[in-house]
């Protein structure tokens, strides 16, 4: 199931990220940067210009930090990912001269924004006289509603669901398919966001459908995905989001998991994209993912992933354990301390559900 | 807040509904039958032509059912409505060529399908040809996303929520609109669906909204009527359809209801648009709805609906008492019997909430 031709594997990416590297919004770049590094030739973004990217996160090796799309071009960038992604996904407007001069120097483009580049006339005329293509990964095709059946499909599901916005659903899944791949099982993640489709070079994104058809397209990426072992699918929201709720939902519905893996951020306390309400506890998410689950497919919360940015490897630890003695379910940081742990108690878990 | 001008009350509407008039698909030509027959002239459909809709269905008084387009027209009608809610809000094919006729008559076209007809071009060119209007009720305006402010408004606010699809949410908040308005209480019906929308002339179809934003329309709607007392939204779906449940839950969410009254039908043992999936009990109902709004704004359902085609008066009025036994609320048929017991219901929870 190949949605968008990416050249996975033969990318040469330039990030866009201008005034965005260090917020919430850089998610794309970031997830670009963790997952596939060796496609990244350049990040663009004038406030860290001239450093790396490891100097200035802690990860994303050496890859140069370049002030404008002139200079990544130089490096052979080929492709420019406009690596930001908004709330309501929106273009931002100086980026649009920017993405221009990548046109003009024969550069795809790559979008995950909810506005679409290729729809734009401007963009798409000058794309097509340079001959390049502008890639928009959120746009989703046309599907039937929703009818109910990837119950019926025989394969081991495990959906990532979050506490809340920007927990790590998309790298614990990402983490997950990595490493039973390395055990030898038929893994595939399944991605439904725009980043985890960069990554993977398929997928849908859901929150991009039509509300009365984004229960199909939860359906589809598991129809579609009938014939592999395991999918590990890129959770979205969080259930008890006011904004994005309905997404979450679909997603857990139209899916029909038997597994979920919750994931928690450490020092997180108040719900993002929200006006600051509290989040709730980790025990009460626990209860209400498995609750409304049921009448779908009742499914069940198997280990928990705690992001522990800003904790010293033994601070977050103790954070880790603490959690699992919590709530008696194994947990980890995926990207700190692997998945070895989830990975056991997965394999458990469906071997005795048969 | 109009999305549409509409010219309620002086409508001379023609309902297209060939060959769907008896189907479930038939509900927006039932809704209007049912909310403003005075504005309805004619049905047209085949089958049924020569009859009254009322010696047909029971209501809808001796609004004549015609056979075409024609018809219609010479009974005075001027705006042609799409009276079928196809799945997936498609155009049934062999209603394009009735359209068409309509508008080269001068007809007006009201349509609550997903498929846009002021997009189509042959449509579109054709209608401006003879300077009729196409209105397609289920376009959504951009929003922004959700941000979780309705709770924070201060009116009282009434949700109905069904066990299913097609189970009288529309009908009951319209019920208690015109109950809460006949005594003297500022009260507004909130339609969020296409056959709603045309019977009220305001709304917003969430269900058409990209899923991301669905939480900001709803949203949308409530700051919207900011103003008004009593709010009786209209809701969609189910919570445990895997087909809708996030368009229910984007609804729940984003409208934050402090009531909530939960419809049924009592013939209803099976999900429709579905694989048959058996229908939740309805204490689980009010259990999930209740937990699944308490992290925005914890509601509680206050009466019940029961659809009750199909019995008799006594057999009707028995199977009321029973569900009210059962779950110690107060339930009716609201078409049958009114509404007067959930209004006092609805009153008396708000009084104590104060």
């Amino acid at each position: 199931m190949t949605q968008c031709d990416l050249n996975i594997g033969s990318r040469r990416m330039a990030l866009l990220c201008d005034g965005h590297l260090d917020a919430d919004f850089g998610k794309t770049a970031t997830g670009l940067l963790i997952w596939c590094p060796e496609e990244v030739v350049a990040v663009i973004d004038v406030e860290h210009a001239g450093k790396t990217v490891d100097a200035v996160f802690g990860f994303g090796r050496d890859i140069p930090i370049v002030a404008t799309v002139a200079e990544a071009f130089k490096l052979g960038a080929r492709e420019l990912v406009v690596g930001v992604a908004t709330i309501g996904g929106v273009l931002v407007p100086a980026y649009r001269a920017k993405i221009a001069e990548a046109v003009r120097l024969g550069c795809d483009v790559i979008s995950g924004l909810h506005e679409m580049l290729a729809d734009d006339p401007e963009l798409s005329s000058l794309a097509a006289e340079h001959h390049v293509a502008i890639r928009d990964v959120r746009r989703v095709p046309s599907t039937p509603v929703g009818m109910n059946r990837a119950r019926t499909i025989a394969n081991r599901r495990v959906l990532t669901v979050g506490t809340d916005c920007a927990t790590g659903k998309m790298c614990t899944a990402l983490a997950l398919t990595r490493e039973f791949t390395s055990r030898e099982r038929d893994a595939k993640f399944v991605a439904t966001g725009q980043t985890g489709i960069m990554i993977e070079g398929d997928g849908l994104a859901i929150d991009r459908a039509v509300c009365d058809f984004a229960s199909g397209i939860a359906e589809k990426l598991v129809l579609d995905n009938a014939d592999r072992d395991w999918l590990f699918i890129e959770g979205q929201g969080s259930i008890d989001s006011a904004c994005y709720s309905g997404v979450t939902l679909s997603l857990l519905h139209g899916t029909a998991p038997q597994a979920l893996v919750l994931c928690h951020v450490g020092d997180h306390h108040a719900r993002s994209h929200d006006d600051g309400a509290p989040l709730l506890p980790v025990a009460e998410n626990i209860r209400l993912y498995e609750t409304i689950s049921t009448p779908v497919l009742p499914a069940k919360v198997v280990g928990l992933s705690l992001m522990t940015n800003g904790l010293n490897a033994s601070s977050a630890r103790e954070a880790i354990t603490r959690l699992e003695a919590e709530h008696g379910l194994p947990a980890t940081d995926p990207l700190r301390f692997g998945v070895a742990n989830l990975t056991d108690a997965l394999i458990e878990f469906f071997e005795e559900e048969r």
